[in-house]
């Protein structure tokens, strides 16, 4: 009947390595989640959201459900049937997006691209001008099924100019790259708490822009989902904390914690670090002879995708890493399922041991999988990161 | 920066004291929601799910949200636009079951009884006698409201004559009173990990019969929650393995072991905990001259709703047991609003030691609120319980 777990190194996707600081605020006894105490907790995870999104929206808090309930909260709170919605896909999120969208009765416009690629913000230009009265473009910053770092500037101000709302998946960004959600204007952004946040799975921190509210006081039907209705939410998360539903209370002493590790460390600090590990470990894996599968120049550094090398197989080496160092990496998604692996270096699992580990262990892997790579290339290359990251993009 | 949490007793309703066996489960390292372990950890609860819902149904598991996220689970699955479902009210949670009903676009049929009071057998044939094809009957077990047990099993079997699915919400029944699935002909029902089965809130255990499943198949529309979605959500639980949302990791670590506990006091002897300090509790503040708000016959161990006596102001009297006692209990919500106190001894919070302290810290607020009682009535009353409690009903 006891609890035994592993300790592993979380190299995958997400969920990452929680700090030891967060597991230590998870053991506090709860307290009632309408108790005083909890709600001041609840004032200063929104303040500390409210920096991480680098906002100033009031309505900025932590929905009771992972990165999916999330965005499922957008949509079903920004939509009604008969909406339009542009959405941008170029992997397994941006379908998923396409999924939630569809199940309000809204219109959805699909805007596809490759997966590995960006969405060109030219094809985005082109949906907004074949479809009149759109109501919200939305896109994934962050591709957790490619490791495609999407740029949200220009395509912002076009749904900007075009009235509609911006709607942003920061699920695997926020934390790890800048997400800056009052310059870039975006109306509605979620993210998760298990990426490079660096607490578990659970909670959708999300922020919502006066715009969105202004919104959804002029919908004209109820929104579809009772437990993710903002109308009610906000209540509990505003002033008036009107009871709504109980409040996942540890999960909200681990998020607290996190962001508060995060802010102690600085925001600049903790987008640095993600970047030159990030760097190190794709320098590491090329110079192994490893293809990336991402389009250069839009990487990301927290969560690298990797063509596996012809030969050999997904699931063997996975289970090797996973057995012998404990340590998980991803395997690939939708169409691109056995074909590649995603690294993950999200919060506190990104980190420079991490990076040599992995590449040594892959190493050895590999070699005995008969990948023939130069010994200690991937280190050397990865240390080359390291003495110089002014080479870093 | 720091995360400090007072230490409260919380005998409110729900959340409830974790077991610090659970606390310290909830402070172990992530793994992967794909890993081997994990997997059997999943396995694991829903075994002991099954046991603690007397079930035998394969579709037992743990939703990602609290309870209500588990009541919308219920109703967005089993129904369709234009659908008919009668929904039993007698309390706050009905009335909850009946708007998130109606946002699926079924038709509900509201069957009300007066707060305080169970819903009758009789309301309900005659809803089914009015009504041609219902496709379910919803029921509340445990009102957390009113504090009021609803007899099951004559509505179950009503259900079961007309070919209706039978749903129970067991959100505070489940672990503190018998919740028998199978033996009533439970068809859907959902519970929250924060009330009886002593985890902290964020997830809801749920547990659908082969009829449920079989009714999921013949849908014509897509669930309209894709979180919610069953028809995914159990090929992620199921030995598909197929990749949905991320489990809330930690979550599930917290019920696997509060479970655990459980099970190892035994269900029987839970629930003979619950039944004891409960009546316990209700006879002391009987004896200090406070009303029970349920009705009698129908009270629920695990929860007690009690009169605030005439010109004592329910605020202050909270704030002082939260503050001199660091003792949480719950205000009315609805209709008894300030009217009512609500007091739980759920899960790892029912406790002999915590009746004796609520008594008599009670004893002396009322009491300097003018409010006369016999010094030591209540404790008195209670002790008489626990010497022969042969009297318990």
């Amino acid at each position: 009947m006891d609890t035994y777990v592993p300790q592993r190194i979380l190299l995958g996707p997400g969920p990452s390595d929680c700090h030891p600081e967060v597991l230590k605020a998870m053991a506090s006894p709860l307290i009632g989640h309408l108790d005083p105490v909890f709600l001041e907790y609840m004032n200063e995870t929104m303040e500390r959201l409210r920096r991480v999104f680098q906002t100033g929206h009031s309505l900025t808090l932590a929905m009771p459900g992972t990165g999916s309930a999330g965005m499922e909260t957008v949509f079903v709170n920004a939509l009604e049937p008969g909406d339009k919605v542009v959405i941008g896909i170029a992997g397994a999120f941006g379908e998923r997006m396409a999924d939630v969208a569809s199940r309000t009765g809204a219109e959805v416009i699909p805007v596809r691209a490759p997966w590995g690629g960006i969405v060109e913000p030219e094809q985005i230009r082109s949906a907004l001008r074949s479809h009149s009265g759109v109501k919200a473009v939305a896109l994934v910053h962050a591709e957790t099924s490619t490791g495609v770092w999407q740029p949200l500037e220009e395509i912002g101000g076009m749904a900007r100019d075009c009235g509609a709302l911006f709607i942003v998946d920061a699920v695997t960004s926020l934390g790890g790259v800048p997400v800056r959600v009052d310059e870039v204007g975006i109306d509605a952004c979620y993210s998760g708490t298990q990426k490079c946040l660096g607490a578990p799975p659970g909670l959708s921190p999300a922020t919502f822009s006066p715009r969105f509210e202004e919104m959804l006081e002029r919908r004209t039907k109820k929104v579809q989902s009772w437990y993710l209705d903002l109308t009610m939410v906000r209540q509990y998360w505003g002033q008036e904390r009107f009871y709504h539903h109980t409040a996942p209370i540890t999960m909200v002493y681990a998020l607290h914690r996190a962001l508060g590790v995060l802010l102690e460390e600085g925001l600049d600090a903790a987008f640095r670090r993600h970047l030159v590990n990030g760097r190190a470990l794709q320098a590491g894996l090329e110079a192994m002879g490893l293809r990336l599968f991402a389009e250069e120049g839009h990487r990301l550094p927290q969560l690298t995708s990797v063509w596996i090398p012809d030969g050999v197989e997904d699931a063997a080496v996975r289970a090797r890493l996973l057995k012998e160092y404990g340590i998980e990496i991803g395997g690939g998604l939708g169409e691109v399922k056995g074909r590649v692996w995603r690294i993950g270096l999200l919060g506190h699992s990104s980190r420079r041991r991490n990076v040599f580990l992995l590449l040594s262990a892959l190493e050895q892997i590999l070699g005995e999988a008969g990948c023939r790579t130069e010994p200690g290339a991937g280190c050397a290359a990865a240390e080359a990161v390291y003495r110089n990251p002014a080479i870093i993009r």
